[in-house]
């Protein structure tokens, strides 16, 4: 072995340790198709799963929008570095079929029989967070609510002023977590499959003095369907990682504490919910 | 006006909000051609300023390295979505040019006259952030150091488990911060421009299950050069915003309580510093 390879595979591999033989193996879900969407972009496939217990009106808008066929050929049309990714009809005629507007589901109120994997106390933007079946929010037992939580890849309804104006133009958060927009609207699913194709969406807005993006430049979406409406031999199959397992609970702990050598000394014992990793796998069948 | 127009140009603008006429125009400094480096990727150009009074021995390095060529034709061979983008020399000849290690430069010692644009006390990783010259840093006052921030877009030298293993390969962060790598790597400097082209660098490595990413597909960068060897009349002409001015107190205040109508009930009056911008625009020359 040479020494140019042996650096190489050296430099920097925390990132692999942290799933290194002696953790647990992951625990998997297999996730639903009758609540996963199958978009294709012209550069490749992403997958959503929707949050219909967190969200269940804005779910259940954009299942009919999509069966509709309202985002087939349609642009990003307001893609910013480091935001969003928001796109929508742009031909009155078909948005006509989606003028219903929806009340936000930006929070709900919890009772004592609410449970979920914590993360971190006090992060800023929320006094505790964690996950629930991969899907991250905020909690404030005092009040007695929680959230879901803008984290980079989540799918949200966009909206004017008026909290319950969302009716069919979404975003797809691309950047560091815009965590100040937590509560306000109403997040409706995550990106679990091919989130660097939509990292890869032509922004639309330049710096000043750049050269303008014309429209015909946006990314139009091929198409956008329910899994469950695609015949199942097409399909994406995918499962996810569990976060209410002992294994993950294990990773967690191993996450917070790094012992690998590469940390010659020790980060602060926290996590930052936006940056743990939920695993998802191609399914094996 | 139609409705969906208006509807269009209401649709979650509170980003746009953010620099409305109301505020001060920012104050701008030029990017240092000597401290700025032309990164030619495939699909677009991507400008890096560095950070010589952070991290000068770094600096001096990759100067050196650049100005061999080291880099030119030499891959992306580990990109992670939401990770890093990770290249560098794969020819031990030309590797051979660069094989001092260096000492890491993770944090540095303060004095009294330290000054900085603070941003946010206890951000669960850093007592303190802030902004130098649009460098993102931590700073802890009791044990009196800083250092500069794992926020997305940062360039780092990778490294084996020695802290002082660095040599010439690096890394672009593009997911949300790994705040976790704060003072353990040497930051060396930030994108400034062409962040999104960063950002749609091929990924090598997929989830479990899928189609494996050869090594010929992988990214090669086409030339890095310094700014300043680059003919004037080829060169991209930047600047900064610069975030030590009232101007951008007055951007902070404003984003730290957000009065838009857009927020119908405010966010945390607290900033996530690498959720923060700094703007980059084309010099007019």
């Amino acid at each position: 072995m040479n020494r140019l390879f042996l650096l190489l595979t050296l430099i920097f591999i925390p990132h692999c340790q942290a799933f290194a033989s002696d953790q647990p193996e992951p625990v998997w879900r297999s996730l639903d198709p009758q609540n996963s969407v199958l978009m294709q972009l012209p550069h490749g496939d992403v997958v959503i799963e929707l949050a219909p217990t967190f969200s269940p009106n804005h779910v259940n808008q954009m299942k009919e929008l999509i069966r509709l066929g309202v985002y087939d050929n349609q642009p990003f049309y307001r893609v910013i570095d480091g935001f969003v990714a928001q796109g929508g009809p742009q031909d009155e005629s078909t948005h006509k079929k989606a003028t219903e507007t929806l009340t936000l589901e930006g929070e709900w109120s919890t009772d004592s029989t609410f449970t979920f994997t914590p993360i971190q106390e006090n992060d800023m933007f929320a006094p505790v967070t964690g996950f629930i079946k991969g899907f991250a929010l905020g909690h404030d037992p005092a009040n007695k609510t929680a959230w879901l939580l803008h984290c980079p890849g989540v799918i949200a309804m966009a909206r004017g002023n008026d909290p319950d104006s969302g009716t069919s133009h979404f975003y797809i958060t691309i950047g560091q977590a815009t965590r100040y927009l937590d509560r306000l609207m109403s997040i409706f699913g995550r990106v679990v499959y091919g989130m660097e194709h939509v990292h890869a969406i032509q922004r639309t807005q330049v710096i000043e003095g750049d050269t303008p993006v014309e429209p015909d430049e946006h990314i139009r979406i091929v198409s956008m369907r329910m899994m469950s409406d695609i015949p199942e031999d097409e399909r994406i199959h995918l499962e996810i990682e569990d976060t209410e397992t002992a294994a993950y609970q294990q990773f967690l702990t191993e996450r917070r504490h790094r012992t690998a050598p590469f940390f010659f000394k020790p980060p602060p014992p926290v996590l930052d919910i936006c940056q743990v990793p939920v695993k998802t796998r191609i399914a094996n069948d």
